[in-house]
């Protein structure tokens, strides 16, 4: 068995004006789609956050893997030994391929799965009304297909009670229990307060989250801690940069400190177990190097004492695929995986649809990653990424289309 | 695919009086072999070390296992989540078994081989000649069919001459160039003295080892050092007890401290990062849990600036295979694993014989580990197995009969 073609797309997934401490989302998210063909007249499936510049990365690299046995993934890690991104875009497609060869899950091919349905939380964000022309685009390109993804895109969640109600919108469509607030958006305070009015409108069996994308100051985060203590959270996660300040904050609280920010891949476990920076590493298999590092990361952190969760970004079908494949395999991973699923949701790329029930996704028992390629979609949302071409989300600079004063802070509270 | 029966069966492998510090190997090692069979109709095979009190344990554990896909290999750990030894057990024979029903060689299935031939150490004991009557048992089974080991099994070798003619021989033989002195049996600086004695012979190309198990006091240790240094070491293995005292010896060379006592499993990783108590672990998939926990091993090695190599004890051809495939799939797997098999050679319950050439051996490419059972040497060793009993080498107890007054010494250096 060997590969013999990798084809790469660039696609554009709309997206709510989602905020946070660094601004607004755009109103389009860029993927790029590997398709991984085999001689034996398999294709296997992967999807990589980026634009055309990784892309181009792709297509290089696509080279020297042409002729590669998709059994054979570690050679991806002497292929490229310093891109654990090039080792998961690959790596993820080639356990398709070999799943779909052999009529075997990914999940089989990981040594089977350790739960049969994933938790996953419900992202909550505040956000922007959706202005008019959100997802008209420079070129004229018409709006995509579908129902306007999550929650009435059109409304505005700026205010503590809004995100009450953008919380029981989540609750009741999918179920979810553990609730994750995105902050920075608002004076840490008033986020506090939301946490509150949460905790009480759902009581104390939904796990709470809040995560400041270490926008806040050390003393910013310790000043509120006694009120987070009282609220009750099931991890802190990156409220401060750095392991040296998440290290200084986790002394002070019995509180796990979670980090998807500080401690970001392997070559960073000996400086954070040497600090004690974080109790919780959440991974995410498109940085880490793929869905076997995963399993890795989550045997170091049970090692180590730490707990394992996943990361995620705006994402389409193949890797919501690859995350339930993951979340059901990684043997430490005890908390509910994040999602940005939910937002885009009446937009993908495959024919399939995740539905959540009680929060969680059942792990998909097809062959491979149990997904299939819809050849139109992917070239409707591929004309949309060429119109308007990106790399990477721009929050920053989408802000400041509105508000052009708008400052950038690393660290804003 | 579903395991729908276990087959354990002990058999005792003739071994010859070889010496360590504890006393003198027995006349048999007992191993239990295991025949894993599936309801598609292929059989998986393991090798364990261990006597009938572990096929004991193994037949309990076989209960839990019926019914198990075994492409579920992680199940293993929830289902014995305090024992390794179990993991290992029944992984090797799932891998085989997945492996002969698809095609695939077990390195295919742990992601694929990174080097087609594993090197291997000359694994160089000191000995007794082989008294008469060796390999005779109480209840008078005959010998075991075959040329009788290696090496002219009558020799003897206690004099650091005859050890520089023994290694010229597995030299000679396998073209072995990594060294490794099995030490204890001579006041260490007869071995040290050793040691040099084979730098002189055999120049500075190839790598020496030396292991006292342990046997040294740190002052002996410390004390032989700089004529260790001088001759020179690729490691410096498990010359005192425990990880203090290793981290000792360590402060004081640049040698790399090399273990498989001290650090024998993955939870003792953090106290061995903390103390920094040895660069280089030589894990055993026997005792880490298995071919995929060999990889993990050497993942985490890799992160923390450590090396890995594999530890070895007496063994048949089904574990010479899987470390084979162990050898060609760790990554950072980069010293010379050791291997006893040129001890048992002449004996095994396997069709297929390993030939070291250059001191390596090529990765087994057949589906599965890549090894046949010979059911009639099965049933042969069995026998001898059956008419006398034992669960562990008894060095010490074996020395006691031909010297009574020999005393048990953790360090006797």
């Amino acid at each position: 068995m060997k590969i013999t073609k990798v084809q790469t797309t660039v696609v554009a997934v709309p997206d709510p004006p989602l905020r946070n401490v660094n601004g607004v989302h755009e109103p389009y998210a860029v993927r790029v789609i590997l398709q991984v063909h085999t001689d034996d007249g398999v294709t296997g499936l992967g999807e990589m956050p980026g634009g055309t510049r990784f892309k181009a990365e792709l297509d290089a690299a696509a080279a020297k893997v042409i002729g590669l046995n998709p059994y054979h993934t570690e050679w991806l890690r002497e292929l490229f030994p310093d891109s654990p991104r090039l080792w998961s875009a690959f790596e993820v497609p080639c356990l398709d391929a070999v799943g779909k060869a052999t009529g075997r899950s990914v999940s089989d091919l990981l040594g089977g799965g350790v739960r049969d349905r994933v938790p996953f939380s419900a992202y909550l964000f505040y956000k922007f009304a959706t202005p008019d022309g959100w997802l008209e685009t420079a070129a004229g390109t018409p709006k995509p297909w579908g129902e306007v993804g999550m929650y009435g895109w059109a409304a505005e969640v700026l205010t503590p009670e809004a995100m009450v109600d953008e919380t029981a919108e989540f609750v009741r469509r999918y179920g979810f229990r553990t609730l994750k607030l995105k902050a920075g958006p608002l004076p840490p305070d008033e986020e506090v307060r939301t946490l509150r009015l949460i905790r009480e409108r759902f009581g104390p069996d939904y796990p709470l989250r809040i995560d400041p994308n270490a926008g806040w100051s050390v003393e910013t985060a310790l000043r509120l801690l006694p009120q987070l203590e009282e609220i009750g959270l099931e991890y802190y996660e990156d409220p401060v940069r750095g392991m040296d300040a998440m290290a200084e904050v986790g002394r002070r609280t019995e509180l796990p400190m979670a980090t998807n920010m500080c401690l970001v891949g392997f070559k960073q476990f000996p400086e954070g177990v040497a600090k004690d920076a974080v109790q919780v590493v959440l991974a995410d298999h498109h940085g880490w190097g793929g869905l076997w590092a995963m399993k890795q990361c989550g045997q170091i952190c049970r090692i180590f004492g730490m707990g394992t969760s996943q990361h995620s970004n705006s994402h389409l079908g193949i890797s919501m695929a690859a995350m339930i494949h993951a979340g059901a395999t990684v043997p430490g991973l005890i908390y509910a995986s994040d999602t940005h699923y939910p937002w885009q949701q009446g937009w993908d790329v495959v024919n399939e649809t995740f539905t959540f029930t009680d929060g969680s996704l059942p792990v998909p028992t097809a062959p491979g990653l149990g997904v299939t390629l819809n050849q139109e979609r992917l070239g409707r949302l591929a004309e949309i990424a060429a119109a308007r071409p990106s790399e990477r989300r721009d929050d920053l600079g989408t802000m400041r289309r509105w508000f052009p004063e708008w400052e950038a802070k690393a660290q804003r509270w």
